[in-house]
């Protein structure tokens, strides 16, 4: 069983304390958020994503027999706690933003409302997917911003984090608006496109250069894309032209060449005017190795003269900022609002709604946090998902959230698209406001 | 089946590579060695990790029916080659450091000898694997040597990059020395320690917070540890303080408090105070929230009075360090070697071996970085695991790694242990030298 598809792969503390709430009897309706409570540095925005998986999880959710066999041989659970668990299913509401989405602090991107016990004990999974493929899905879409017209793929498996990683890096990117990615298994899984050239080794294996790209030819000749830079970057390049009458003469044209190491932007105008001093205008560039959407946009203010990009480890890491301040709080319990008052990570209670403004242009004007049983005008970001513990509707279409992206990039204010030099307005309903005011002067 | 089982887990290019070698029937011996080209700033050494992962993959790897039919389907590949691939298996050797071992930059952690295309197939989850563990396990051990007798406990599978990397995290994480992790799944796959206390979210679900308090200890006796920064930490203290006598009526004993927010290393000091002054100087205090090696040190240095530490996000993801620049390089193909000579990125050639020195009271004096057929006085680092596919002995137990590493450490010379001082002395032999010069004069 992959690890993800156990309800074991949890924080032990949730079964302690449904191990506590089924001694006490609290099984009221309790409603969870999951929010972001800041964005990282240089984020303007962040776009939703993991719905989908979160819902396989929600539907799937059953202890096992060996499962159960292992919790009760660990002497921390009762008899009685684990014949509950055997019959435990989620069967709550699911409310979320559409995948996506483009969404800012506070603002709930899931809000779970279910038994206590099924509610807490999904938190960590929740969390887990939705973090980590929002984060991806943010980042790919500063790349996707920052390179307008390139052919971007997601390079990234080797250096993700595990396997699942590599995966659903592959499809937060390509609902971020990439053309695809190397991992084959995500094209198998999602039908995302992949594409691929070839390595190092490939040409290391042969005694000379031009042997490997020939041979290389031959063997995918509807997809010639020639890594140069093993050894002498230019020298390769003439290499090319040099092979590209022979390949022709057997009906095989040239689609591209990889830079992947040394100053690429300086490379590929050297490399560019090779190609098209030997007739290979349309031969493609394209390049690898450290990439982000920082150096992305140094190389388009230079209009370095380059096709496409494969962004490997600083996509699937995100590495200048490799975590989210995701969180998955209690707002409600037993239809009475909730509220953590912690130094610095103080909620705001009750079950919300958003509420997004736009201008008559279309462009995002700003948001409303608000209660839900205080509407505001503006679209309600929320939507309904799941009930009694089934979809609503089947799963979206990645096609669909690809669509949803575009278009929401689209409206985004310039002020938050590459470097946020303004945060975007999101306004805290005066109810919610006199909410939080009110439980704060509860004692508990 | 887990993405990870999945041969398709994998880039393409090795795919279309794989058909290359195929048509031209290049399927001699070929030598790949994993190794890191540099080390992250902060870090004076790294442990490796994920060996058994590798073993594992290495053992089951083969292309099922629907992966095949998916592969013919895509129209990428000949009827031919799918064929082959249907029969292909990983029937080569591995030589390896031990999981555990110390290294660093250049020395080789992982040599693959294996026909071409088996060599080359492997090689994007192979650093998948090792990558990541190895990652987490080095950021580990800096937890370690930063909070000397501390009970040291992962708790960063929510924000992990997914479900691989909170089960491998939780297990690189105990093999470098922690005292285990509250992810119950690492419990059951791997025998780790677990350990769990309680959320926010069941002191907010009930209306008092000492009734949250008493709840919890009724349903887990055995291991009462309470949080209590939900509102105000130190009125908390004082509930937990005026519950004792009445859990200890009932035989219960309260092990430990857990805070989770705010200044820590001052409110642990009042915390201690509160809990003495009401006799509960047995009861330990646990601390979480945004901890690295880093902050383990500040606390040590200012001595906070604090028995524990809960590491999450920043262990799990080494946020100060995301990435290692670790790589698979071809090393020599049909017997001979071969090098990479791009710029920054030129690797050493050859099949080579780590010879350790070792001072006289055991610490660790300097590393040769070999030719295999040029041995050097010390320990040779790199051990045969498998042959011909086959294991050839059975898995280590997590017991021995975690001696080996308390002894690595202990032998770690003082200026790699915190923020690294000096580099490590890695001498390149004369002999490696000689061919890597030897190499750079061949034309390609």
């Amino acid at each position: 069983m992959a690890a993800g598809d156990s309800v074991l792969l949890t924080d032990l503390y949730q079964l302690t304390m449904l191990q506590a709430y089924h001694r006490q009897n609290m099984a009221d309706t309790a409603v969870f958020e999951l929010f972001v409570r800041r964005l990282p540095p240089n984020r303007g925005f962040l776009l939703a994503a993991g719905l989908e998986q979160v819902l396989e999880y929600l539907e799937n959710l059953q202890f096992t027999a060996a499962e159960l066999d292992w919790l009760a041989a660990s002497g921390r659970f009762s008899r009685d706690f684990i014949d509950y668990l055997a019959t435990l299913r989620f069967a709550g509401e699911v409310h979320a933003l559409p995948e996506g989405t483009v969404f800012f602090p506070n603002e709930p991107l899931l809000r779970i409302t279910a038994p206590l016990p099924q509610a807490q004990l999904v938190e960590s999974r929740l969390i887990n997917l939705i973090h980590f493929e929002t984060l991806i899905a943010s980042k790919a879409a500063r790349c996707v911003l920052a390179a307008p017209g390139k052919l971007l793929v997601d390079f990234g498996l080797r250096r993700a984090h595990g396997a699942e990683a590599g995966l659903l890096a592959a499809r937060a990117a390509w609902l971020a608006g990439f053309a695809g990615t190397a991992t084959v298994l995500a094209g198998m899984r999602f039908g995302i496109p992949i594409f691929g050239t070839m390595a190092h080794s490939l040409v290391q294996a042969h005694d000379r250069e031009e042997d490997a790209f020939e041979h290389f030819a031959y063997a995918q000749p509807d997809n010639v894309v020639l890594l140069i830079d093993t050894y002498d970057t230019e020298a390769a390049a003439h290499k090319v032209v040099r092979l590209a009458p022979r390949l022709r003469a057997r009906g095989i044209a040239i689609k591209g060449v990889r830079l992947d190491s040394g100053d690429i932007a300086e490379l590929s105008r050297n490399v560019r005017r090779i190609l098209d001093e030997g007739g290979l205008q349309t031969v493609t560039i394209f390049c690898s190795g450290d990439l982000d959407e920082f150096r992305l946009a140094e190389l388009a203010a230079v209009q370095a003269p380059i096709d496409g990009y494969g962004i490997g480890t600083r996509l699937d890491i995100s590495t200048d900022a490799p975590s989210l301040d995701c969180v998955y709080k209690l707002q409600e319990y037993a239809g009475v609002p909730r509220r953590k008052r912690s130094q610095h990570k103080a909620t705001w209670p009750g079950r919300k709604q958003v509420y997004r403004q736009l201008a008559e242009d279309g462009a995002l004007a700003g948001d409303w946090l608000c209660l839900e049983a205080h509407p505001h005008p503006g679209e309600p970001l929320l939507q309904p998902v799941m009930r009694a513990g089934h979809r609503l509707t089947e799963a979206e279409s990645l096609d669909l959230v690809r669509e949803r992206v575009h278009r929401q990039l689209a409206a985004l204010p310039a002020a938050l698209r590459a470097n946020r030099t303004e945060p975007y307005p999101v306004v805290i309903a005066p109810e919610l406001q006199a909410l939080a005011a009110e439980l704060d002067r509860l004692e508990h």
